[in-house]
């Protein structure tokens, strides 16, 4: 299959090299420094104690997706209109573009620029880049895909390729179920630089964690979204899954790059005032996140 | 007036400089390399503009108490019982002992140790430490002193010092005004290591600052705590009348020092668990100081 990931950071990179690795005809779109970097050196694949070079096509010209059946789209929240109007004028009208983003609006706000089918994919993956072209993994790797046509094709492609996926007809409800682990996690690995297993023996980080799935959840009820599963069990369970990883806005804070917070926290606090619920610790978890971008911007 | 200050950081090192300044006879008690640097080089005072250098008395030995008439008491919050312990069976029954702490708890903490007068102040100063004998002091420097048959003739004489001093009948409402004050900023401050002029000016921090003074509000109207003057006009002002300032609590984490969180946003978890009263936000606060100090000490 032609496929292209347009923005090769952790997400991208990482289910990127695993089409690559099962065979597929895969182009990384990126920024000319790393596009350079994966042409000279290789996508470098850290995974279960094993590095391995891949020999990829990269391009900074995002017009590489006029041949692609399929598009990850890849790239931060807080570029997903740019990336969307720079594809634009070259896809093919039967190309399916897979969000492969945090956040819950994104296949929406993708859908409002592109006529293509979008379908919202909940990525589960713990990884991180130790440069611009290595990619190291550190858990999971599996994906829920939205129903649609394509969908079942898409999963059965994915799951060969060694990313076990299943497609859902709740994909809203399991992108919120992410995005409250996102809100749990990220800012606290972030404000504190810490991974969630440290974070989560911190005193009365047990409490934090419930306030915030409790004000996640408010929303969600107000929005009509149903969440999946015993959210409380999966919020403990991520730092015994992930017990080393540090979050991507962790990641981000640390690189002095834009967080997602966002999309994220912010997110829950832009809704809540929308929908007059009160979500304190959401509030001032965005607030602190907001802070230190704004000091490393100083 | 013969006087001790035990515990020389950067409340008791500016106002026993202010009264050495005013001829009284102040000796410094504190750690052996702090009380060298005081013998040799003496307390420097820098202040508006002006770096003072002080020929001081200093000694790690607290049996020096047994000759004051006054202790400044300025110790952290965290060691009130172990200082208090170690002057015990020095001190004369007539001195007296005034809490220069931080916290709502010290004066009450220190009484039940010890028999003499115990006066709780409110301290109203910035400072900070630039070496352990240069304390720099950046606004503010008045007391309010608890109702007691000394307290007025104590505050005449820190008057006289250049420390504006009133005698309160709530000292109980003045300390819970600053600790409200402490859980505001003393946190925000210390998690993103930025003054407070910067912190005020973070989106979303008002609603943040609202929730805390809320929440602390709410705890001590539940102790019957009558607090005074109006304390959003006062959280508003203190990043205004103190731009500049760090807070202590962020001086302790950057020097890697234990802070006195558990006496400020920690206490009003406590009091909230104990009262059965939510205070969410200033449990996040309190677990992020938390999580940062158990990094500092990994």
């Amino acid at each position: 299959m032609k496929i292209s990931v347009m923005g090769a950071g952790a997400v991208g990179s990482y289910y990127g090299a695993m089409l690559v690795q099962a065979g597929h005809d895969v182009t990384f779109i990126g920024r000319s420094g790393q596009v350079s970097a994966l042409r000279e050196h290789g996508l470098q694949l850290e995974k279960g104690g094993t590095l391995t070079r891949l020999t990829v096509q990269a391009s900074a010209d995002p017009s590489v997706v006029a041949t692609s059946e399929i598009v990850l789209f890849a790239v931060k929240s807080s570029d997903t209109e740019t990336a969307a109007k720079a594809m634009a004028p070259f896809l093919s009208p039967d190309t399916v573009i897979l969000s492969f983003q945090n956040g819950v609006e994104n296949a929406e706000r993708l859908q409002q620029l592109l006529p293509q089918t979008i379908i919202a994919a909940v990525v589960y993956v713990a990884t991180d880049m130790a440069a611009p072209n290595h990619v190291r993994h550190h858990g999971r790797g599996g994906l829920v895909l939205a129903a649609s046509a394509r969908s079942p094709e898409l999963a059965a492609m994915f799951t060969a390729a060694g990313i076990p996926t299943e497609v859902s007809e709740n994909t809203a409800g399991a992108l919120w179920a992410k995005l409250i682990l996102n809100c749990a996690y990220n800012a606290l690995s972030a404000i504190t630089q810490l991974p969630y297993g440290t974070v989560a023996q911190g005193p009365e980080i047990d409490g934090v964690l419930q306030d915030v799935m409790q004000e996640c959840l408010s929303i969600a009820d107000a929005l009509g979204v149903s969440v999946p599963g015993d959210t409380w069990h999966e919020v403990k369970q991520t730092p015994l899954m992930m017990p080393s990883q540090r979050s991507s806005t962790a990641q981000d804070l640390a690189r002095q790059k834009p967080s997602e917070i966002d999309y994220l926290n912010g997110y829950i606090v832009r809704k809540g005032r929308e929908l007059n619920i009160s979500v304190p610790v959401n509030r001032a978890l965005y607030a602190l996140v907001k802070l230190i971008e704004m000091k490393r911007e100083a």
